[in-house]
């Protein structure tokens, strides 16, 4: 039997993780400097907690547990008798793989709403999944990075997550565009275009713009049931082409009548005006009217960003997020305003990989390598080795007393710099050979000398 | 309706996070020393790749993932008419949660042979899922920190494990037993007793001797088919008394006819040889005769670690592993051997939670916060902490212009150590306050003196 790994999935070899590492240490950095906390929350959430919170087609995608033991005594044999396996799931399997982070965080904000201390600002770096069809870019278990504060209406809030967007992206040495949008807008327009109620249909419809085009948005509209009129005031408004400053007034011009809408270019308006205190190098930020996001829960700031250096393919985007007003009303507690964004830290990865942004220099392998010799009759190597980790030196033994020449292949192939010898001569001398293996030379040291030597390379 | 979690799962809030990861980055930092590199591996695995690998028990306690979309339409029909759901739910789950790290490392090694460079070291910090029944210091959930090295049968890599071991518990200040054993004396042991091929009974049996006494192992081992005869052999070496130097010595005797179990004695005395080099301080290493471990895949060196420590009320194992001849055969290449450690990170948290061996200073709040005073309306606050933070130093803003009383109740909540308040009097002046919440003094500076004070601080 030839072993394999489910498809979607992935196996990171340490060269992958060393990477991956790398990315994350710079993503947690800057969390931490804004100052979120970290959490953790069970891979497994209720299958009730999830159900429902992503829409049907959510529904579907997400990777459901089967109950241990005798499930089948408290199967849904209806279901089985009409073949539906979708309520025949439900009936045997109580929990699920989370789907995202943002929903857990909410379960978990109201379970323990007693102990935190209000604007709670909270990271999370964990694997979600789902069952989507595997294809460039998109895992059926990848990282989300979120970074959420919840409890503030502050548009504090937002303009630190764009900075926060700005360290990161600085660090990482990524050009990306910020697109900016304010779900309030949207529901002005819907509310001026007389059809308040079809915010949703408008949303989802819109944010497909990109993809099939206007034409096919304005099929889809219409078959929602919204009138040619209605349609006149809204196309103006998604073709609009113009900088930040002329689209806020073309707005203040559409949405005037709207408080809600007015409510909306306002948030925008104070947001934009805080950013203009900071001179950014790695991002631009703009308004995109036709910015929507799938997600139903966002009620203020809509965020996504795209990576904008020409050498990478990738068009789809690597970060999102936005303010929500009742995230936590769902599991019975209302009122918490919160806003948030999420990393997508695979796609960034495959984006970093694509136009070479990982630092060249890194290695993963020990800093040194003791070369075997006759198996250390002495332990003296042993002991030399020992010191060098006490003193913070990565170091290993080559287990095995083969041939010279295959432990310095070995060396070799893992990128370890530098290798200890210790044959007849240096033993009878007390003395170690330390050879370094990009230039080739070597000298001969005590084992006092040569700790001193590497402490200082490593 | 009121969320809740899965049982046997946990949610870990930013205290518990600080804690988790202050002992993740100790062995992290342990298995780096060793030369050992980072891998992982998907959370699902095939459910063919597990199944059969722990055993009858084992399998039951493997969390499937039910297939996505219409898969009642090739369920088991027979299975489900018989009432079997172990049967039905093969049909229906093709992936399943990994249960450990070493199957899922076996079957990485054979699939990525031709790229691995031998012997090969990896970590693996992961968690793994088990339907096991939850209790104390067992979850459904928990993370399994895993060090391998495998292409060698040099016993230099269980000498390393042992000294790895020591690196471990002396940084975490926490004294603890490493008991040996080796499956050869066991196998040497079933050979004198004229019942080879009870090997496996045999340490499944001896493995519950501490739990269930001497009486209960000899009637499990009799109704096998062991005769008393055999036992009178059996019975005496797991009885014996004395330092592992007289325990040798006996089994010198014991085993003279047998050459495997000759081999063992060879190789625990090699390895407490190579050992005596080393001056532990956290660890006494004993040749634990009784000691099997359920697992079958074991072949030399059995190694369990149980804390030391009068005040810790655990007395289950915090780490385990040894070394296996022929894991990877099971995916269909033979011949490597390997040997391994797994530390039992959420057992060790809550060894170390009882006795209190986490650092008390640790707060993983920012350093700073910025009260929000009149919303900050020259940006000037904003500005400094964005200076704070490309410096190094965590900070965070109050997002809201509420009462200050509430403001610093949150800084003195969250444990923050200084407060920055600029009021209209450091507006006028050009300054901001900086108040030490500790001690309760402050002082006003330029934005470049308190950046400087705060860096030194950090």
């Amino acid at each position: 039997m030839k072993p394999s790994i489910p498809k979607g999935t992935r196996d990171f070899s340490p060269a992958e993780m060393l990477r991956r590492n790398y990315l994350f240490g710079i993503i947690r950095t800057a969390f931490a400097r804004f100052g979120y906390l970290p959490l953790e929350t069970p891979s497994m959430e209720q299958l009730s907690t999830l159900m429902g919170k992503y829409g049907e087609e959510g529904d579907k995608l997400i990777f459901k547990v089967l109950d241990s033991g005798e499930f089948l005594d408290h199967a849904d044999r209806d279901a089985l008798a009409k073949n539906d396996s979708r309520k025949f799931a439900v009936s045997v399997a109580e929990k699920a793989l989370r789907y995202d982070l943002t929903v857990p965080f909410a379960r978990y904000v109201v379970m323990h709403q007693h102990e935190i201390v209000f604007p709670f600002r909270r990271y999370q770096i964990q694997p979600v999944w789902r069952a989507d069809r595997p294809q460039k870019g998109r895992y059926r278990e990848f990282y989300q990075c979120d970074a959420d504060v919840i409890g503030s209406n502050s548009l504090v809030c937002e303009s630190e997550l764009i900075q926060l967007l700005e360290f990161v992206f600085s660090a990482i040495g990524l050009k990306v565009v910020v697109q900016l949008n304010n779900r309030k807008l949207l529901a002005g327009l819907a509310e001026v275009m007389g059809v308040p109620d079809h915010l949703t249909d408008i949303t989802v419809a819109m944010d497909k713009l990109e993809k099939v085009g206007l034409d096919k948005v304005r099929e889809e509209l219409t078959a929602k049931g919204i009138s040619a009129q209605a349609m006149t005031i809204l196309e103006p408004v998604l073709l609009f082409k113009g900088v930040t400053n002329d689209k806020l007034a073309m707005l203040d011009s559409v949405l005037a009548t709207s408080e809600t809408g007015r409510k909306g270019i306002e948030e925008i308006r104070a947001l934009f005006s805080m950013l203009s205190n900071f001179s950014f190098t790695h991002l631009s930020c703009e308004l995109d009217l036709s910015l929507a996001r799938g997600l139903n829960y966002y009620t203020g700031a809509i965020i996504e960003v795209k990576a904008a250096d020409e050498r990478s393919s990738f068009s789809s985007s690597i970060c999102g997020g936005g303010r929500y007003d009742d995230l936590t009303g769902i599991f019975g507690l209302s009122g918490m305003s919160g806003v948030g964004i999420s990393f997508g830290a695979d796609r960034i990865c495959d984006v970093m990989e694509e136009i070479g942004l990982f630092p060249e220099s890194h290695t993963s392998a020990a800093t040194v390598m003791a070369v075997n010799f006759d198996g250390d009759p002495d332990g003296s190597v042993a002991a030399l080795l020992h010191r060098l980790r006490m003193a913070g030196v990565n170091a290993e033994a080559y287990p095995d007393p083969v041939k010279l020449k295959k432990q310095f292949a070995f060396a070799d192939a893992k990128g370890i710099r530098y290798v200890i010898v210790r044959g007849d001569e240096e033993r009878n001398s007390g003395m170690f050979n330390l050879k370094n293996l990009a230039d080739g030379t070597q000298h001969t040291y005590t084992a006092e000398e040569l700790i001193g030597v590497l402490v200082q390379k490593d």
